[in-house]
């Protein structure tokens, strides 16, 4: 039985290109074989709880604009009405999963204990719902942020006592994750970072996030968990500095504390341009680097110098993002997180749907673009092509560590060598894959 | 006898604060003992070669400003004038160091061999004016950015033949650094990146600059040099990207490789901000991670895009950045490089002058600040007790790896933990800050 | 009596630059003179009731973090208490101004009416503390922006009614304002601009705040009120796009409506970096073309891209900022307000203290040194003298209208002319400005 | 006769959508028909001199990559090769339009009167080739900026001198476009700003900059030369702020000095976005303001802060530029003038056509998607309905200035107005827009 905060809206189908009606798809057509694989299996996408079900469309200088009845009041009976409205969208949607932080889904209360036992609750209906509707879980993660008490951090907290609070909440919603049959679960750290040097001393700070992420492997393996610990990188915001900057900042760490094969990344477009970065730059060195993992699928404001996780529309972009995907093989247990949020005056129940509606097919057009481009592998040769001096004679053994500097002086001068450049055609690839988006 | 270049100006010599003479130092007093060192061993002032003798005053809209007699003829005549003034700014200005480029002293040949021959040759006429004057070799560098042959790169070209090239160069350079008695050997990776990730595959040029790095560790070992190997991270421009991005992105790299203990950096403020962030900021979290080597001592305008070497003159900046140096026991083989250019219109000999000593006396206002702030210790009090909960109990059996995730459950539990915010107190540290600049 | 609020903190007052006392003031000395004035007259400091009283501490991550008595009930009781609080902050910190919006002092009826009666029933209070304290109102103004109403703008509403609503609001506070003896009216327009130019039409939209312009100071004028309208300009946050950008940007709109000499300028340090500018040079700017009128006073953070509206610390901007003020001539009917927030984790009563206590010091050090570089005259003489070719002969020929272009071609032909460029001493007059801070 | 330079390339012709020779157009196709106007005349593509001739592929930290044959020399025989080069590349690309600066095009002599006679010559070269060529004049202009007598500004100069020789300069050029049936004369004011507010008097400078665009027009009047007189905006760089900031900035300059009817604006994406606009808001406020003029075209790197000046590829982006051309009635005598630059690293004379053939088809696929996006009219009908509320009733009397503050509250109190906020609609927009690129 329909909770009625959808109205007449019917689940969402795919009615090709011409199709004008902004409730249908024109391109995500989940059954359409992409290379071998069908388009949703590709995809992946899942929808968020925190932006589409929790944010009540408040900014910076002004409140609520979304008249939600869940917001109506902050108890179990309200946050049964989100659940159950949840799985409405999800299903009209026809998304295969969701992911959620633990105070999305359900109050805080007087104690963590009390809190737990209300995450848990919600948590038994996830499990019939996903019983019900096949719609399953791509990851689930703690929310160590919104609270006061977390204002100045979780595990990087000056305080002790923050760290064992926040340790206890990600063991709930880790094994809550795991339950659920989970196929991710992961870390965000918007307080890990710091407001000022003046009171900060990065050196501790550091060393308390490692132990962290340590006991949040050590934990996974405990219970069993299979699913991929992710950490999702940001800059700034609401921190000054996050420790997790980028994908190339949390690689150092990983290395740091030997966790670069236990853990991963969960990028996200509106991160990767805070930190100075594409989205695809983020996604390619995440794949150098073999710390890819999922994708939190949304889009930044290029003039504006906060996260405005906007619905991702662009084709152009996703269609270069996918490529990088396809290129080291597609998902295996990431998806497509709608970690995106309707503007605050898309007020309506139906924005809700023509905001992933558009998105969704915005990036099936990508995926499509990029398969094309993969396949006909015009790309890619140039590229092969360009470093082929590397991969034979002086090339390799360069590679192979068997020359030296003096090696190398001798070779200039024997050879004479002058190296002449040659061009980059940055404009010809860049009209070439024009011809996919 | 002089060049004339710089007319009748003397040694600047110090005045005290209340001196309006803009050729006398207000601050900087080189025999003055801060903190049981004089200041000028404290400072260790370079001039570089790079912005003060070779960059002609050009912008991307227009060419020559400086109409210096050196820039009249490309070949080692010029090359000799050029040396013989810059001597004479290092010693009207009685700085202890200077640092060059191989193209900074001496002009290209038709080979790489006939380059390196000049170089040489300049690098005799050096290792007199050392003997003679006393100024020292803070470092010396190659330039594998400014000819065409390395637009695409030096050792990250998709062409091994560059990486080649590349290296013979380094190998000359990094020899007479050594025979100069250079107290470092700085790699800066201006080309070390990418214009478009179309033609693009980082995960082979990162491992192609892991090699490159490997081999200059070896060749320093090789040939006896002493002197430390600083990489200086700077997030782009020329290049879009380069992966030497900042801090954290090079102890990445470095671990990668296995370098994380032979190479340090060279932090300059203006790469800071373009990679958002400060420059305390770089050098604390160099500190941290050990990696703390040298500096490149400048200002970048916070509301320009692009690298404006301007010279530091901000005393608030130049105190809290001295803080994080005396904090973690002041430079070792590094020092402050003057990387930082007159503006275009500063055409006169004497802007060259006022320049230099304008921000040395803001530095050693910075320097006489931030050690009085140690030593009143008020702020490393206030820090010290912030995390001072982690220094025993409980903190320090997590540290230690004695607690796991269920042990942290069951302690909040046991203990009813319900953790208070304390403040972080910003505005009161910003204010006892003022108290020292 | 007291509220308590505040327990035993003592009014602060002067203890000389040798204070270690955070609860004092080290340079602001209320009654020294300057340049012939008070400093108090100088400075004419006001505390802002939105940030220090009506804001909790929130950011997009997280809630509430002030823990504030008057926040526990959005009603007349809870509001009088915050007023209570409030003139015990100014008579604590000696300031002689104070500001605020409507919806700060007074909850939000279930009408305008009410609402505007809940306004008068605080002004009323106001008016007596006002005699009681000699502290004086600096202006007033409307919150447009808050409410979930005027989510799509107020007077640049798509929808006529928005406007409507809007105007009735201004009405009360312009009135309110100026029965409280305010010395200015000021309209920031937060949500006076767009979000995606898909929904808009500027061309109306600037029509219609033309009008509303308009009839505010129409309004003003039958009124009686002698105070000045002021417009606070900001590029952006909330909206993505604002009318209001800068001085530059406000200067044509008032000349496009007729109201350039109606209307002047409150400006905001933060929203100058947001739009890409120097506070010092927005302040030029606006007495260049007749708009200054008052300042926000703060701080934004150079590598944040959102308005963090921090307190104001740093000395040598402030030089520089007082430095324009004093060449003009100082406020006439403006002050300084602190639109500044202390840090959300700064959750004490006494940072509300330190904060302000630190900034006012901070700023009376930029007033003096100001004051002194002015009175010196050496920046103003080299200035003057660089621009002294247009004061008269060919100069002032052309400034009057009294040249062509075929008059200058000859003049060239005539005088063989090849003008030579001088150096514009920027690294010289740094260094100088050194003296002043 | 050829001069080679080109080698074996032949005119670029339409192959269609699928062709996938990268020297033909997939999407421009001059003759086709879009809303009754062949594309050639909807686009009015210009190829730049200055970009794609007279730039030698250096950057901040590199010089030539170029190895064009006319760079051989700095004399009139060179200059003439250029020009012959030049309309090849036109010829090939079949564009109706080019551009210049005057140093472009002929080399700098002795004396102003030499360089004049330099310019002269070619132009007269221009004129024989414009007959025989069809390729026509878009506009010409002064370059003010590269010599080292312009460092410190042109007609905002603090020296007379310089702006009397830059007045000289325009008066030959803007005679030359005239004589050669320019359809434009630009004003780029690349100098016109300052580096530092500690030199400089914003009020004079900004008096002096009017008086000379106001001479510009009188002179253009005197001639007789019917083209449009543009200026260009761009706020920073080479300059640390230009007065030129933007479109807004712009009209209160020109509503300042009364030029408001007498000239109008080249925009270029590159530079809207350093101002932190988007190309579309710099066109659409143009358009309300009166003042749009032409186009420079091309697209700068969201994540750099300099003029990267690339070629525009992306076709959203072109789609929503152009609706914004098309809405408001399309070019009169401006252009699309190609102010891009290919990759220091696309050193082949065949890059140059990559490059351009690229752009013209996605801007071309722009155009088209623009044309139908007005022809369906379903973007234009939102819009419209939108605002409805003010073509009637209150809205109309309130624009019409028939309403007072007091008026609207009587309103509000007599309808007990309580405006509800309606749904912005932005990712349906936005999804929409995506049906047409
Ligand atoms: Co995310
Ligand atoms: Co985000
Ligand atoms: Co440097
Ligand atoms: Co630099
Ligand atoms: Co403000
Ligand atoms: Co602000
Ligand atoms: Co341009
Ligand atoms: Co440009």
């Amino acid at each position: 039985m329909s909770s009625g905060f959808f109205k007449d809206i019917q689940k969402v189908t795919y009615k090709g290109p011409d199709s004008k009606d902004p409730l249908s798809f024109r391109f995500y057509d989940p059954d359409r074989m992409v290379m071998g694989k069908r388009m949703a299996d590709h995809l992946r996408f899942a929808v968020a709880y925190w932006h589409s079900f929790a944010w009540p469309g408040s900014d910076p200088f002004g409140g609520q604009t979304f008249d939600r009845p869940w917001f109506r009041g902050d108890d179990m009976e309200h946050a049964k009405l989100k659940a159950e409205v949840a799985f409405e969208l999800f299903t009209l949607l026809g998304v295969p999963f969701f992911t959620f932080h633990d105070r999305d889904i359900a109050p805080e209360g007087k104690t963590l204990a009390e809190s737990n036992r209300n995450v848990r609750e919600i948590a038994d209906i996830f499990a019939k719902k996903i019983d019900e509707t096949g719609v399953r879980l791509l990851w689930g993660t703690a929310n160590l942020f919104s609270n006061r008490r977390f204002m100045a951090g979780a595990a990087t907290n000056p305080d002790p006592d923050l760290f064992i609070y926040a340790a206890a909440q990600v063991k709930n919603v880790l094994e809550i994750t795991h339950e659920l049959g989970g196929e991710n679960y992961v870390l965000w750290g918007g307080r890990e970072g710091y407001e000022t040097l003046l009171n900060t001393d990065m050196g501790r700070e550091l060393d308390q996030l490692g132990r962290f992420l340590t006991m949040v492997v050590e934990h996974k393996n405990k219970i069993g968990f299979k699913g991929q610990i992710l950490i999702e990188p940001k800059p700034k915001e609401p921190t000054k500095h996050q420790y997790d900057f980028d994908v190339a900042s949390i690689y150092g760490m990983l290395q740091r504390y030997g966790l670069e094969n236990e853990v991963k990344t969960n990028l996200e477009q509106n991160h990767a341009i805070l930190a100075g970065h594409s989205f695809q730059h983020e996604i390619h060195l995440a794949n150098a680097l073999g710390l890819f993992g999922s994708l939190d699928i949304n889009r930044g404001d290029d003039l504006l110098g906060w996260d405005t996780d906007q619905f991702a529309m662009n084709v152009p972009e996703m269609t270069l993002a996918f490529y990088e995907i396809l290129k080291a093989g597609g998902f295996t247990s990431g998806g497509m997180n709608f970690d995106a949020k309707i503007r605050r005056q898309s007020i309506d129940p139906e924005d809700l749907l023509y905001a992933h509606v558009g998105s969704m097919d915005a990036i099936a057009r990508g995926l499509e673009g990029a398969a094309k481009m993969l396949e006909e592998g015009d790309l890619k040769s140039f590229v092969d092509e360009r470093y082929s001096g590397w991969d034979s004679g002086i090339g390799q053994e360069i590679l192979k560590g068997e020359k030296s500097l003096d090696d190398l002086a001798k070779y200039v001068e024997e050879k004479n060598l002058d190296p002449q450049p040659k061009s980059g055609r940055q404009e010809y690839l860049e009209s070439m894959v024009n011809r996919y988006s």
